[in-house]
């Protein structure tokens, strides 16, 4: 039986799994190694996790290996490019260093890219070909399928939807912006508005949202103002795709029944498209696995 | 030879034209027709423009028949939904209609749709196969490329960037939405912003033009602050797409050393994808030949 290799790098540690061609998971395994330990303990962490799954479910059936990793990857050279979170593995030509030890070809992928296509392949995407992922975490990262593949552009920079501008004299941003959607429709951004409002100085977004449903109306504005600026940049990205299919990921999908009316009735607003036709927004599916499903579909999904 | 024949139903009058495989012009006809004269008179001129192309250059070399036409299209029944300007063809089926009375076959495209695939043949992109087209006029009108071809969306509606929000609390736009690029960054918004300024009541863009050129300060703001808002919307689309060209057309970009200084600035300032990348913004080549030759290319398109 097909099976297919998927690794996820994530934000605190990393996962391999073994997935079969329909999209069952059929094992999986954690790195035992925290990231600040530096880049040869991490590929070795890596190169293991793969290692161990492949000894599993052995070399005659794997279709192949996909790894997911955050950052912005030149899938030319296989290396990333910019990763704030570990940035040890920058500028390192880590697919191939992988791929040498493991002594096959893998594919490398951005971890947003990967879990939108999860999503696609067996999660809230499983019956459309387009879709747009908005994940919203300490940032907002984006993802776009279309045609079933992901979109990546000339670089493989594209899908960078939380550094679009919605306001544009908006909050400041690293990237050399103002008014990213990431800078008003992230967690971050709902910690700053609690502290903006004085709610307090070091709230998480989930205490903003209990304050939110026992009815506090500073935190439920929060969460309005949240769902407007997801309007926003939904209302373009409609505008700009009409795809059938726009997904609304990450841990703060937890709130959407504080964010989703503001968010849709300004994506009606904005968007005739999203008014004449039948664009479904939704939550993603999968949660954290969804990254791990699409590393594991990465080697099926080019063909 | 090989050739095909395209048809640009445009602003005032329709054109048909015979075009080779190389895209050399082989011959043009322009229609008579008044569009007030209606439906009928209308789709008789287009099928006798047609039909002269036709009768000249042969049957048997025919490679197919592009139409380009204003307005949204729903493809799959070959019906225009929605055209401000000549509304006596909405919701009728044009496409069989003019199939029929050709008994042939032939292609419906929107005409931002035709004149970016006009320009990626034989224009300013040329040498991508992804590009992304702004057209500034009465309106804004957008189209994508990607992969040498159109990206429609699930409705054929995609594309629609000239409503695109550049500024949340705007101005008001006839589509519901407020601060769409196109009442920003239009030739019709240039009349405007010299009206609000106090230049003048029944100014063209191109008066204001001479004014901007001949050193008027505020006919100069009028050019940068579309320069700005262009460049709001180019970021996003860079942002998004990571492709090597964008283009800028229509009659407007006759101001381009007015407006390019402002709208490259604001790009880079909002896009690190544009100042990490070798990304392109130029201006188109081709003019108002441009959904011509792409009406012509249409039947090449898909394969």
């Amino acid at each position: 039986m097909e099976y297919s290799i998927g690794l996820d790098l994530g934000g605190t540690n990393l996962r391999a799994a073994a997935v079969d061609r329909n999209g069952k998971m059929l094992d999986k395994v954690q790195g035992r190694t925290q990231y600040s330990e530096g880049r040869e303990a991490i590929i070795h962490d890596m190169v293991d996790a793969i290692r161990v799954m492949r000894d599993r479910f052995g070399k005659e059936n794997l279709a192949g290996i996909g790894i997911g990793v955050p950052g912005f990857i030149s899938l030319q050279d296989g290396v990333i490019k910019n990763c704030n979170n570990i940035s040890s593995l920058e500028n390192f030509p880590i697919r191939d260093e992988i791929g040498r030890r493991l002594e096959t070809t893998v594919i490398l992928e951005n971890d947003a890219n990967a879990a939108a296509l999860g999503e696609k392949w067996i999660g809230a995407g499983r019956d459309v070909n387009d879709l747009v992922m908005l994940t919203l975490g300490t940032g907002v990262g984006g993802a776009i399928i279309s045609g079933g593949k992901v979109l990546r552009g000339v670089n493989g920079m594209a899908g960078e939807l939380g550094h679009i501008t919605i306001v544009p004299n908006g909050n400041p941003c690293g990237c050399g912006n103002r008014g990213c959607v990431e800078k008003h429709a992230s967690a971050t951004a709902i910690i700053a508005m609690a502290k903006l409002l004085g709610l307090g100085d070091n709230m998480t977004a989930k205490a903003v949202y209990d304050l939110a449903i026992n009815g506090n109306p500073k935190a439920q504005m929060i969460f309005t103002s949240m769902g407007e600026s997801l309007g926003i940049v939904l209302a373009m990205l409609i505008n700009a795709f009409n795809f059938p299919l726009y997904l609304v990921a990450g841990g703060v999908i937890g709130g959407w029944d504080l964010f989703a009316p503001a968010m849709l009735e300004e994506t009606s607003r904005r968007s005739f498209t999203y008014r004449l036709t039948q664009t479904r927004v939704e939550r993603a599916q999968l949660g954290n696995e969804a990254g791990l499903y699409g590393a594991a579909y990465l080697p099926w999904s080019e063909i």
